[in-house]
């Protein structure tokens, strides 16, 4: 499998991470080897990756959003419940863990992985099937985070089973009445913060699962927030509490 | 000036809000009145709305992603700084106002419309020029929640002097080790909240104007988040601290 990445920051941090099978680099005839796309050419070069000066319209023909770089790339390395676990385990940390349950638009996904790096999880579990996947948009949209983000395709229900048996505390994110708000909410330990689709919010069984469910106190009258925004202030606040 | 907006919550708000001119309602041919689309088919003919079942390709013709459903509207009726103001004193608060300087993605600003709602700021200052405006685009973005809120376009440096007569302190946005951490800052009387662009921050004028630069926590790798996470998170803090 074999895919293209664009966009400097995502080009610059799958070069960085090292991570990734790679099989070429495309640059914009004509463009100035200046900043970010210095450090970029630099990268490849000390991984002896192969470089080739081409047109804009051979790069836009990829992806008309990508600020001339293009990366050839093989899939997204994902990575295992039990690696995230363990990667906790090394840092003599409780678990801090992002569960998506079928997210469904690549934008969030891409911001609320972003959004995950930033605040220090030890991973991210997804279903295999019905939600996005880390595809070169989710990239992009993460500004390259997942590249250093350890991302897992897990059955959502049952990863939730074995991170309570490791001392974590599930905890669904739902804007509902039952649910609590974060100051009600002990975030100090082990941390298993379970996001649901957009839409439909968290499915029967996953919700039926979750230690407790936490809402954000709002006051407008629309009263939603974006998915992606309101996970991202949940991970935030777990972080702060840690 | 007439544009068209598309999508069950955006059209339900407009409908709700009263406050545009509105020229018709364009439903799909056979598709349902259940639901989000029966509450508008109602609010529509309690207000004398003319309603026209088309073709789906007419409305893909207008969006893809219309949801069955488009509303014929006058343009964005904008606020003006001083009604801001006056919302806060009528409801005997300190001003809680978002000043938005030179957002540039229509994606991105209508997440912040959304979360600004969400937190209930008394208003939303944008510059009339170099900004994203208040298109059919980012009401989609912001769920409809433009419709809710009191945008004014003014000159973002002026609003910063005229904010802080009334006892806003202006706290900038940036993630810069000058910056300080929110449990360092009292968030408790009136603020105006001020972000950047996306790309380059908040401008040398509007910065020197601040009061104090706020940052966020943040230990991953990639250490940057989405603008419009940024900014929501910052709301969120400045709501409770209310």
């Amino acid at each position: 499998m074999s895919e293209w990445i664009t966009g400097r920051n995502p080009v610059f941090e799958v070069l960085r991470a090292r991570r990734r099978h790679i099989h070429r680099l495309w640059i914009a005839q004509g463009v100035k080897p200046q900043g970010h796309l210095e450090d970029i050419l630099n990268l490849a070069r000390s991984q002896q990756i192969p470089v080739e000066f081409v047109k804009r319209s051979d790069l836009d023909g990829i992806d008309p959003r990508n600020q001339a770089v293009a990366l050839s790339t093989g899939g997204y390395p994902y990575s295992d419940l039990e690696t995230i676990i363990a990667k906790a385990q090394t840092q003599s940390e409780p678990v801090f863990v992002l569960l998506l349950d079928q997210i469904q638009d690549p934008q969030n996904l891409g911001t609320l992985l972003r959004s995950a790096e930033a605040f220090g999880v030890h991973g991210v579990i997804m279903p295999p099937a019905r939600s996005a996947s880390v595809t070169p948009a989710v990239v992009n949209a993460s500004s390259g985070a997942t590249e250093m983000l350890l991302i897992a395709q897990h059955n959502i229900a049952q990863a939730m089973d074995r991170l309570k048996e490791v001392g974590g505390w599930m905890i669904g994110l739902e804007d509902s009445p039952e649910a609590q708000l974060p100051d009600n909410i002990n975030l100090k330990g082990g941390v298993g913060l379970v996001i649901g689709n957009e839409g439909s919010g968290l499915r029967r069984l996953v919700r039926d699962k979750c230690d407790l469910l936490m809402r954000l106190p709002m006051q407008g009258q629309i009263d939603s927030l974006n998915a992606a925004v309101a996970g991202s202030i949940a991970l935030y606040l777990a972080r702060q509490a840690r």
